[in-house]
């Protein structure tokens, strides 16, 4: 891969960098916070973007918050935000079903597996859904669903899609009724397929929890609305109306956020050592991708002001 | 592929094919009955076999039964058989880590997900273990639970194998537990891949549900212990002391039963139709494999008798 140019405490090319972009792209779990832990200097370096007329955009694969939610997450960790500067794959995911897939009534509506990000995002799209959050399905499944579910007689016949996403309350019966719509020809979207989720400085089960199981079964993968699907991209570029050579994408997994900034042709990318990638995977000989730019910490940017 | 032999019908052929044969092995669904209808003929068939002193074994990758709870199936089923003749992947697991793995104690428990046909076939080779059917585990998780599994204190450390099989409880709690103990190096085992579950005339979930998931996070496939992993095909010479080259394995799948036959140089596969695979598919160009043998239904070996 071609050598990636490392910023941090070198003032001038700090400056050289912010000068090539006017939008920048944040992941944020691993780049802003990990967990509940906010990292020193992201707030003012935040501040220090926005002053120098930079747009900021919070773009994150977590398909369990609305755009509502992810705004009092940002608040609540002391970052100062709006809901128009985030990009999360429920939100992407709706965007998606309602303006580009536009299935017609009334088999087009969606069965969730996943929380309620999901259904906030739908329903402000104006699609019909269920599953999701309902509590009738939090159960185990019995006789009677699985007959019910193998003759049809308990299945929506205006379910055209099945929307997986992470899904704290997964069950037998959930992956059980996706499949029987999937396999009754229902398009298959994921929200995203992280494989895991880290919390608490640890790895738990992503998003892809769910999405690799049906998959498995179904024969085929799903099409994904989160990093690093271009689905997401076009998205978010339709939203944003933004000049890609004059963007850049902040993150912290190379085979998401790099691979997606990379993929989208952006101007650029910068990695940030504070999460899941480290500085020996992109500099591997078979590395796949390498950043154009990285830094220890996001805070680098502040340069010889921080 | 090889032309398979059509035995419907052909009682010269018929006679042929059983004298060739002194051990048969067989699978169950789809061959001796679908869900609870047992096709006609079925116990006729077997007890011919028996009678013309051909030992009979059934194998299966249902891994939520013990050899018990297997036999009081076929019983109920109205197939006679006593516990020795069944070969379950749930007793081709426990064999396996008890004669085969072998790890040096105290870091030899398994960490169960799975029924209770695991956890009976476990005890019977004195094998500790936790998971499994544990109440406790049948709950959505907390965040106590991401803290406590994140640091470890909710972790057994004795603990050194994941077996995962087919669960009718599964949940985010478990996936998680199972995911953490694997990070920490824990041998991953599968009672069976099988991606799907036939029942009530329909596909479910099969026991790679789990498995799959966890693959696709820890980054490798577990260790198979179900067709048509050779592992369980080792297993079950060991016990019944069988020459491979008059043993035939019976079934329905292509890819489980005849594969597991014919990579395990049997001397023969017989592929009935009354199951998952079509002729046409073993008959296709690019067909993987075929069986040396193939009848419309099982009751069709008794030939002129029947």
């Amino acid at each position: 891969m071609g050598q990636s140019k490392y910023l941090t405490g070198d003032s001038a090319a700090i400056d050289e960098f912010l000068d090539k972009f006017d939008v920048f792209l944040f992941d944020c779990d691993g780049v802003l916070w990990s967990g509940d832990h906010l990292f020193e200097g992201v707030p003012e370096t935040l501040e220090l973007l926005r002053s120098k007329g930079k747009r900021v955009v919070f773009v994150t694969n977590n398909s369990t918050k609305s755009r509502q939610d992810y705004q009092k997450k940002l608040t609540g960790m002391g970052i100062p935000s709006n809901v128009e500067e985030i990009f999360a794959s429920a939100y992407s995911s709706a965007i998606y079903i309602s303006r580009i897939l536009k299935l017609p009534g009334p088999r087009n509506k969606v069965f969730v597996v996943g929380e309620s990000g999901i259904e906030q995002e739908l329903r402000t799209e104006n699609i019909p859904f269920i599953g999701g959050t309902d509590p009738s399905l939090r159960r185990d499944i019995t006789p009677a669903d699985f007959a019910g579910l193998a003759d049809g007689s308990m299945l929506d016949p205006d379910v055209g899609i099945v929307l997986a996403g992470l899904d704290f309350h997964i069950n037998y019966l959930k992956i059980a009724t996706a499949f029987q719509y999937l396999q009754r020809g229902a398009v298959f979207l994921g929200t995203n397929l992280d494989s895991t989720l880290p919390m608490s400085g640890a790895f738990f089960p992503g998003a892809g929890t769910c999405s690799v199981t049906l998959a498995n079964m179904i024969g085929h993968k799903p099409t994904a609305l989160g990093k690093p699907s271009q689905a997401m991209m076009d998205a978010i570029e339709g939203k944003f109306r933004l000049d890609r050579a004059r963007t850049c994408m902040v993150g912290d997994r190379l085979d998401t956020d790099i691979q997606f900034g990379i993929e989208g042709g952006l101007g650029g990318t910068l990695a940030v050592l504070t999460g899941v990638s480290k500085k020996e995977q992109w500099e591997a000989k078979d590395a796949a991708y390498a950043p154009a730019y990285y830094v220890d910490k996001l805070a680098d940017l502040r340069g010889a002001s921080s």
